[in-house]
């Protein structure tokens, strides 16, 4: 990449990287950042890639603050205190426009999680963004999938299916209204990380897990992990009003229960324990796998969802 | 991808990821570490995309290999202790053969670095790997690019060049006798993150990079951020003796003065430390960019490398 993009991509990349943990940041062979003492470090990475994750004409401010809240989002799901993160963007071209209206998205992202960019990687590729996250969590806490117990209650964050909908917005499968439309294609163009719900989670929840691939299928982690059954009720999945007003309810629940990308956490708590504002979306059982009464065409099989996979 | 995919990589990938600074590795939303008390987070990220920084057919195991070893590289650049790594993966197609030989080279560079894979992403896509790493410093102390001061000596380790050299040969322009092409071939396709080394120089050198761009281009980047200028004698470059026996010493040299991915440390002594092995090719003067007495056809321009990237 000729030396003119990496001073633009420095430039904006450089401007990111101060907070409070960090020592050292964009511009040395490694960024160093500093924990508090009795710290652990969380982290995990998430890589976007277009044509699969966004479309390559998305708004690029969009895909810059998305590709952060996905990744963040993971340590929401650990109860983590934000420190910092690096980010791998691999793009075809640099044209000026694309990586500033990107840098403005991250930029976004950076000051609303409080997550500085303290290093990065800039490759000539096809385009795609990995985006690694660290973060701080006590010496003896940790939200794990595997702590879920037999009489916990199941419990979502904000609303689920927003994003699955908007993407059949996109795809032409219906036609909602222009507000409910607008406020659909939010949701999965600009998901919010939970992490303040998450810290407040911590020493609470006995297992949590973000919603990214959908909520039986994340269900399916915890219950997995955790070996027991998670029975949901699917009447009870909280919608937006966006989303509620879908004249087919099935088809809106179905969303809901099985469409990705909300980035909500799904945590179960233990009797007595307060909801912190979540919906109470089912329960734990002894057993495994996960129910959930609902007419999924095309999708038996959800209960088999527990299986483990790469991510971290 | 479908979850036998997953289940695939998963367990590749989660046999990786044990260590003594690992409390939980491949498996929940994150991986968590501890440091040792009073260290610091030394953290970057580099990505090699197919067809960029390697051939799609090259052997999948020495991919694996040397993904690790260009991310590791910058831990051994800082002096840190490696803690360990997450690999986000972009495949186009899960083949069993590709996935298990690419998971053989990347176990050998955890045992041979002790960078135990902690976390990974796999997406489809267009290849790539992004590996970050993640290493511990002293409270107090870091190679830096920065330090370098007039009168100090600037050395380099192993020899140089035999990555250029290797690639001219894949690429037809020379044919080497079988052993040395064999010899540079390993150099290019397997290259050894010098972390002994870094660490040994920890508290001694006053700058460090990793020569990945090119000595010139690298040691560019320590004369900008010391505000000082290097000076490079060409014909003192350390050349191994497959490359010695290039009749051209002139492009020999230029290789190993110019050409990337050998991985090597280029350091700065201060006047009476030991050299630690490595081979003294220069000095620090007061001034600005980098000097290097040697007809580099159409390349001049060579000590302006000095100007920032996005990589930490």
């Amino acid at each position: 990449m000729p030396l003119s993009e990496f001073a633009l991509i420095y430039r904006y990349f450089s401007s990111l990287g101060h907070g409070e943990s960090v020592d050292l940041s964009v511009g040395d062979d490694c960024a160093i950042l500093r924990l508090q003492p009795a710290e652990r470090l969380a982290t995990s990475v998430d890589t976007l890639v277009a044509g699969v994750h966004f479309a390559a004409d998305d708004f690029p401010e969009d895909i810059g603050f998305r590709c952060v809240s996905v990744a963040a989002s993971d340590l929401a799901a650990m109860g983590a205190r934000p420190v910092g993160m690096t980010v791998a963007l691999t793009l075809p071209e640099a044209q000026e426009f694309w990586l500033h209206s990107f840098s403005e998205g991250l930029a976004a992202a950076v000051g609303e999680y409080g997550l500085p960019l303290v290093g990065g990687d800039t490759t000539r590729g096809p385009l795609s963004i990995s985006v690694q996250v660290l973060g701080a969590l006590p010496q003896d806490q940790a939200l794990l999938r595997g702590g879920a117990r037999p009489g916990d209650a199941v419990y979502v964050s904000g609303t689920l299916g927003d994003a699955a909908a908007a993407l059949a917005f996109l795809q032409g499968e219906w036609q909602p209204q222009p507000q409910q439309g607008e406020y659909l294609l939010g949701r999965l163009h600009r998901p919010r990380a939970r992490l303040a719900l998450g810290r407040d989670l911590l020493g609470s929840a006995s297992a949590a897990i973000d919603v990214s691939d959908g909520l039986l299928a994340d269900a399916g982690h915890i219950a997995a992990a955790s070996g027991v059954c998670i029975e949901i009720d699917a009447q009870s999945l909280p919608l937006s009003s966006a989303l509620a007003a879908f004249p087919d309810r099935e088809r809106a629940l179905a969303w809901a229960a099985t469409g990705g990308d909300d980035y909500e956490l799904c945590y179960c708590l233990p009797p007595g324990e307060d909801a912190r504002g979540g919906t109470r979306i089912g329960q734990v059982r002894p057993g495994e796998g996960v129910t959930c009464a609902l007419a999924l065409d095309g999708a038996p099989g959800y209960d088999h969802f527990g299986a483990g996979d790469a991510a971290s």
